[in-house]
């Protein structure tokens, strides 16, 4: 049930070449971090490889263990930007897993005890309040770059 | 609201040490496979590395990048034994994230069309059967691996 096929006008494919816009939170030679629009938690970002590929199934295994590196700077900044009590990483293979973009990406979701996930792609954010938070992560960044 | 501390005791640590059975599913010198005896869906796998991690925030990318890798195996394997029709990558930091067992762990969770995951740490599962699905991995895993 598995597809190989990965579409160059997906909407990740368009954030990395610029013809979308991205509340963007860090970017290396491999890889790209940004907000997530309809954040199921406060602080919910996506990280992605600039290399294509549909998911986790194709990715080759450089490509993620390069994302990962970024998945676990991004998860220790956002942790002290938003002073989250614990994190959750979700990735998600094919529609029937809940992907929607076929672009492989992690999901990085800061969790705040006794505060529910909010459902996946519920409600498209405040684009101020994104800016705002991509701010804070990237400023975490400096900091534990530092 | 982090913590870095790793408790030798933990289930995860004893099955490393064969001090708690599991069922095994694959094992390279960095990391170890097996499944989830609280399965959330049909196929339900544990991958960890043998180096002591807490979670994702205390990690070395290196061990993040080996267990990746056979998180990969994994997914592409049980994708194959169970047919399944997509699967799920979740990963838990601290008690308010769901992290249950304080050694680094990515649940592998075959999706299946219309088919609910099942809650997180609600039912134990009948060994025999847990057996028969670690043995229907192993056999996809050598399948992908000639």
């Amino acid at each position: 049930m598995t597809s190989n096929v990965y579409d160059e006008n997906n909407p990740f494919a368009k954030i990395l070449r610029g013809e979308l816009p991205s509340h963007k939170v860090y970017e290396d030679e491999h890889t790209y971090a940004f907000m997530d629009i309809m954040p199921r938690t406060d602080g919910h970002c996506l990280v992605i490889p600039k290399k294509p590929s549909r998911n986790l199934l194709d990715a080759e295994p450089e490509t993620l263990a390069r994302v990962m590196a970024t998945v676990q700077k991004i998860a220790r900044a956002a942790m002290n930007a938003f002073d989250a009590d614990g994190l959750v990483i979700d990735q998600y293979n094919e529609a029937p897993a809940g992907q929607t973009v076929f672009h492989l990406h992690f999901h990085v979701l800061p969790r705040y005890e006794g505060v529910p996930l909010r459902p996946h792609g519920e409600k498209m954010a405040d684009h101020a309040v994104l800016a705002e938070q991509a701010e804070k992560i990237r400023k975490e960044l400096e900091k534990l770059a530092a």
